[in-house]
């Protein structure tokens, strides 16, 4: 990816042309959020900021980007000078603010809001949507799940599934961070220090000339600490295989059929055998809906393998999130700004968001501007980048998950239910909805 | 990502380390299809045969991921000898068949047939799914827009809210394979050499004092081949505007909107200022059937940007598709393989598949034993991988997309449909499905 700066639209690299041509340099300030709640959640998780401020750091238009980009036709017009001055030396030299990983956030509060010279803020709407958005699309689901699942096992299983193979590394960083316990994904496990868990395919099992010989095989290997996959042919001959073998699996995984029924056979199975301490682990099409059945269904599962709900965020694979120009300076002055189309207005100005508690649970938060003063209440945004620099060393990811998890615990429990949730309270303060009024009044329509 | 081996699932690795201590080192034939059609579907378009190929030749154990490896719980019991010797000197030495990118396809017919020492041919699982299914998603997705498009550009505008950065570059490459006639995607345009387009933002707009000034800075550094965007504060008022500027853009661009009314307004009002040669170009939530609708109510628009729909395949974000083991050698001789799994049976053998034409339009597909004598139809497995190594140089993606346009005209109009399209019929042969019944008959249930 070299140094990642063409990894955006086209459109964001004709503008800053434009406005290095027009001598728009002076600071802007852009705001990510999310318009609206997709299909099935009251709450989104906020995630990816990690890989957004990595990107901000890093960024930089290589010899051979800056080559590609001269011929490209739409730049056939732009002054040498932004090609041999502007580019080579480009660096993201901005302030960012955001809302920490692992916060859970109600549209249409800001994730994140950039203040940089124009062409730089610009630049990185882009990628800074990409990272963000998705990461925060499959944190929000696992953590869904991971409360259905009441205190089982949840692990990701969704790199196959995921939309390629680094998205897939993403998903499982993401899922961890909203409670995972542990992911299938070992680049993931390796970069992001997530505890890995894997299970036996059925190749395995056909492999070998039968079951038994199959199971034995991996316990040579592996030793006791193993889940065995008991779905090939006939789950319940297949753990009457494992009963009868004198192996002592950590785990049985039943992959289809009904779930329900066949954990109630298969515990019987292993409990007259005496294997009270072998686990059993559910896998197979799963996501926040039917992990819920079984729980309540009673079935005696520990565990859950989740793939294509987590990793894709299937139900709403897209986040609809945006990147908008807030605030930009003219003549030494910052100047709200605000666009009007229809069903798509934005709020002008930067700002704040204040979460207020009633009793240690979260009760209201009122989307204002950041130079407001509302004691009380706690501000999600802080300052995580200054002059291109972060202000502070990344946390570890699970430290980030612990907090998640105890942000979590902060909402009304309505808000956190799968189905039929209550919606949480949202308001916009008195002063920023003045500045909105004042801002459609005079924005300029053409002229 | 190093060597992109640790990029799987943790049990393909230690599948990997138990085939080796166990002694399963003999060639296994393992095919990747897709079961079922998704939501929306009624055929598919093959894609991410280059980047399986890719990782295929590519694929090394680094001296990095060997150290992580040997300090996973799950390898603790590994003997030494696998990764001193084995994993060092991994390479995929197999063989691979496939169908063509580009080539239109239908469950359950396999896309990717590959046969290599077992250990080999089951890392890649995970991989080949990840590549393979995603790229099939968005090219399937983009085949539907650009036929009912019937002619009008249509665009990939996704990047920002496909699954992280690399996603949109392989999501913007799957697109152009399948029809669309460029990107925005600036890295994909480089990397795969497809032809890059884009407009110009609201925060373009917004940053200046008024439209007026902001379109005249535009066409001052890029001359008159632009496109103007419209929306930012009253649609109809920016079309005057452009009107009454002297400029003449080669394209103006609605984002929101009721914008079959407003295009047809639109073009009113650059027809009368004499700009008969400025197109109209719509983005903004559009799918296959927003463009079917736009197109069919005679709206007077030349393109469409499409976002999420394309690069997240929205309403399909998953395939589902599955790598499996159809055959093994044992004791020199193959033996063909099946999992009886319920819902999830898989069909033993080396598969090929033909498809037969009725005067130029594909009439039916036979999935039958690659062995097989068919004479008369296309076979749609070639050979595409020899120990190891490329059968033949990748082909220019342009060229794909040529062959995938004319493979997709010999489809039966009412399988392109996108509305209640009809089912295009395939069958097992006889020879396969002899097979298949001997196989489920004595397939090994434990014991």
């Amino acid at each position: 990816m070299r140094g990642g700066a063409l990894s955006t639209d086209l459109y964001e690299l004709t503008m800053m042309a434009g406005y290095h041509a027009a001598g728009l340099m002076a600071p802007a300030t852009f705001e990510l959020y999310v318009r609206n709640l997709p299909p099935n959640r009251a709450y989104l998780v906020a995630a990816g900021l990690e890989q957004a401020l990595q990107y901000l750091e890093h960024v930089r238009f290589t010899k051979e980007d800056i080559e590609y980009l001269r011929h490209v036709p739409a730049f056939s017009r732009v002054r040498d000078e932004f090609f041999d001055d502007y580019l080579p030396a480009f660096r993201f030299s901005g302030e960012v603010w955001a809302v920490e990983e692992g916060t859970p956030v109600f549209p249409p509060e800001p994730l994140l809001r950039v203040t940089a010279p124009l062409p730089e803020a610009q630049l990185a709407e882009t990628a800074l949507l990409a990272h963000v958005a998705f990461q925060t699309s499959v944190a929000s689901r696992a953590a869904r799940m991971v409360d259905v699942a009441a205190g089982r096992t949840v692990v990701e299983f969704g790199a196959r599934r995921a939309h390629g193979i680094e998205a897939g590394v993403l998903a499982a960083r993401a899922a961890f961070l909203a409670g995972c316990h542990s992911t299938s994904n070992v680049e993931a496990g390796r970069r992001f220090d997530i505890p890995v868990s894997g299970t036996m395919a059925h190749s395995w099992v056909t492999a070998f000339p039968d079951e038994r010989t199959a199971f034995r095989a991996f316990a040579d290997v592996f030793g006791d600490r193993t889940v065995i996959l008991l779905d090939t042919y006939d789950t319940l001959a297949a753990a009457r295989t494992v009963a009868a073998s004198g192996l002592r699996p950590s785990a049985v995984r039943l992959d289809s059929g009904d779930v329900v029924m066949l954990s109630k056979q298969v515990r019987g199975i292993l409990d007259a055998a005496g294997l009270h301490e072998t686990d059993i682990f559910v896998s197979g099409d799963l996501d926040e809906w039917r992990i819920a059945e079984i729980v309540a269904a009673g079935a005696p599962v520990g565990g859950f393998g989740v793939g294509a709900a987590l990793s894709t965020s299937s139900d709403a694979p897209s986040l609809g999130a945006i990147y908008k120009l807030v605030e930009i300076e003219r003549s030494g002055s910052p100047v709200p700004i605000a666009k009007l189309s229809p069903g798509k207005q934005t709020h002008p100005g930067r700002k704040q968001v204040w979460r207020t508690f009633h009793g240690g649970t979260a009760g209201e938060d009122v989307i204002g501007l950041a130079d407001e003063s509302r004691p009380g209440g706690r501000e999600l945004l802080t300052r995580v980048m200054v002059r291109g620099t972060r202000a502070r060393a990344p946390r570890p990811l699970a430290e980030l998950r612990d907090r998640c998890r105890s942000w979590l615990a902060e909402l009304p429990g309505a808000v956190r239910r799968i189905d039929v949730p209550a919606s949480y309270p949202v308001r916009l303060s008195a002063a920023l909805q003045a500045l909105i009024e004042e801002t459609s009044r005079t924005a300029s329509r053409g002229g």
